[in-house]
């Protein structure tokens, strides 16, 4: 069904291209004006005495100051805004088996703060507050197909983290269910396989942040039959299959488990809360919070206005980077099996105080001369040849504005070396799965580059 | 190794009953006074503004009030006192293979809380503040190899949580590891085989807390061989076998971290600071911190004086439970392979919302006529050949005073429900052991259960 799913990039729903127009429509047809304003004039936001911005229900999110303190790495004591949102999410794909191939009912989504405006989203994306009502608004659609999913109609369901340097200790639901009924499909969504889906995630940010995180726990080898699956499948498919399902690995899960778990007890990391009025290197005024030297990223007031439809308006608090990022993997065969050289990267707002990260993950505009991460410069000089993913993704565009990251996954050359510095390491694609199925080992910029892996 | 290792409960070096007269021996020998002191008399800790009480070196742990929000249960806000001590320590094994047969080097170590003072510990348990030597002492006995542990040689590590009642957060690393080189062999130090450890586990009061912990990540059906292994192991040591080898269990472990996911998604628990002196039900004296209703537990401070081959002297704070506390595992045969009646169980120190908890867990004192436990009634009244461990289990000593629970496990009738209420459900070992390698999903009480599991 999920082999079918992949192999399946024309559907006779929507082709690839028919999709790729709808987007690109949508985004012309919706006006989306963001526009900062001061702080003060925020309506329904409201700022307490330690400058810290919260909505006036309560609820949605807020921005907060923390002082971090740390053994890890040369800066061991810092203070940082940071988006609180302690509730989990749900983002919520929705398929169904249509003459043997399976449909995600995806979503042309609105997010302010998206590069491309109108993404493609999962079916339901909503906040607790969203769907608890605290907008005393309707339900959001298709939520009660995932309310009352039953156990052996639930594909995925894992809860997993989102950005750990902008979001302090954030976690979604992740969940795919499976429907047998029909489904009405309402305006904005469509059905795609996820051979399309995945397609779409090499170009640039026309799928969003939250598809990819979805999909990224999907284990494609879990549902591909031995021989048939492979057939008609492309020699990186197969690698990649192989990878998933090996026991042949050049590490032992065991010696990972060992790896991960003398890490988390060798860094410390204390989160507690600060003024966001007393932040060094910080400084607040009335249209921003931004860092003295310019760096990382500053937090704005917008006010957004939609005009679809009908016209929507509200204000917010959005993050706004300095720079774009960049997410990279380098991948290598080792004894004939495709293995990903994996970092434990500690960040402030992780939950459990290190993930497992992409090879090199970075801001483009911290990469001076000196200190250029590891790794940096081998995936920046890779020759065309080794470039498996180049493509541009936003980060959540109801927080972010503007933010994007370079996912970019680059196949090593034969002399690559296999040892690596201590917070580094290899894995097969089945141990990545391993660890992706249990809560916050994974962080999100590792899983965006997973979930791009195409199997065609 | 670790088969023999089980089936040989006499030993060369020591014999099981050499050991127990080895305890009892050194339980004589020490004289262990605690005494309970003011709170103003305690040499080395001070009381913050708050009432929260911290060691002088800023190091050890603290006691401090935390308020509660949960959307869970009936009590959905309290404050109360809790441990803080935000450090990883470590609890470690050195074994080391002696003719063929999995030697564990146990220590006899006095723990002042403890009901028996004296009970058989790991071979390194430390601080973080221990190993750092922050109290400027020599390093713990046997740190090095620990530390210096190649990767091929370490068999186990593992984050694991403790008591989510009375700990915020903490953690320590389980870790066994193998040696090959000779070890010399200190006082209060001896070999142990595991069938001798996990025999004395059926015992009251002689294997800490640490040992327990440590153990239970073992899985022993990676060290057998499948038909060797097998020969001369009791019936009941091959159905756990069977239990954790076996692909076929009644619910899926796909369903089971939906499940769970669900269940962290639904409830929010939300911790944060607050003073020790404004905790309603709680009042503060200079000789305790204790519930107004005389429930749960309190704070006491002791000057503990240890005479020994030399005499050690110090103060602390203490907790001291009002009652003692059940914890109880029903497992019954599904299909033939037994399976254990898991409760998730959210717990206001809990690292990740919720862990899996025994069947029952409960302090015994709380337990009234009406809103008793689930499945309280059923282990109380287990008749005797139902019961497969019942005993005694200090908690540990270093940080409680006399608290122990009473360790249960129970085999059910034929005709016990397979349907369970929705914060239940049914796993075999082998699922239970998937969770295990991953931090903070079984609890101390569950693994405290699991390691008493004897496959003799």
């Amino acid at each position: 069904m999920i082999i079918k799913s992949l192999a399946t990039k024309e559907n006779p729903f929507n082709s690839t291209q028919e999709i790729r127009e709808w987007i690109a429509r949508r985004n012309r047809e919706v006006k989306v004006k963001v526009e900062q304003i001061p702080f003060s004039e925020m309506k329904m936001w409201h700022s307490d005495e330690d400058g810290s911005f919260h909505h006036d229900s309560g609820k949605f999110f807020s921005i907060v100051g923390i002082d971090v303190k740390t053994d890890y790495g040369t800066n061991n004591h810092w203070r940082q805004p940071i988006i609180n949102q302690p509730e989990v999410g749900y983002l919520g794909i929705l398929t169904k088996v249509i003459d043997g191939v399976l449909y995600c009912l995806m979503q042309a989504k609105i997010e302010p703060g998206n590069v491309n405006c109108v993404q493609i989203s999962p079916t339901l994306q909503a906040t607790k507050s969203n769907y608890s009502r605290v907008h005393a608004g309707k339900s959001p659609n298709y939520l009660e197909y995932f309310v009352n999913a039953k156990p052996e109609n639930i594909i995925l369901d894992q809860l997993q983290s989102e950005q750990g340097a902008r979001f302090l200790r954030k976690r979604n639901r992740n969940i795919i269910i499976k429907v047998d009924e029909d489904v009405p499909v309402l305006e904005d969504f469509r059905w795609m396989t996820l051979g399309q889906i995945k397609e779409l995630m090499h170009e640039d940010n026309i799928v969003n942040m939250d598809t990819r995180t979805v999909l990224s726990g999907l284990k494609i080898s879990d549902y591909i039959t031995p021989i048939d699956g492979l057939r008609g499948m492309s020699e990186f498919g197969r690698d990649l299959i192989l990878s998933s399902t090996t026991n042949h690995s050049y590490i032992s899960t065991r010696e990972h488990l060992s790896w991960l778990t003398g890490l988390k007890a060798k860094y410390d990391l204390w989160v507690s809360p600060c003024s966001v009025l007393d932040m060094p290197g910080w400084k607040k005024t009335d249209r921003e919070i931004v860092r003295e030297d310019g760096k990382y990223f500053k937090i704005i007031g917008v006010n957004v206005t939609i005009s679809n439809r009908e016209v929507a308006s509200w204000c917010q608090p959005l993050v706004q980077p300095m720079q774009d990022g960049l997410c990279a993997f380098i991948i290598k065969k080792i004894n004939g099996v495709y293995h990903f050289l994996v970092q434990a990267k500690l960040e402030c707002g992780n939950f459990d105080v290190m993930e497992l990260a992409p090879t090199v993950q970075c801001l483009t505009g911290r990469v001076e001369d000196v200190n250029r991460p590891e790794f940096y410069d081998y995936v920046m000089n890779a020759r065309p040849e080794q470039i498996l993913i180049d493509a541009l993704q936003s980060e959540e565009g109801g927080r972010f504005y503007h933010e994007q990251n370079r996912n970019l996954m680059v196949e090593a050359d034969e002399g690559f070396p296999l040892d690596l510095p201590p917070q580094y390491t290899w894995m097969t694609l089945r141990q990545i799965y391993k660890f992706l199925r249990f809560n916050n080992y994974l962080n999100i910029q590792a899983r965006s580059l997973i979930s791009a892996l195409n199997y065609k």
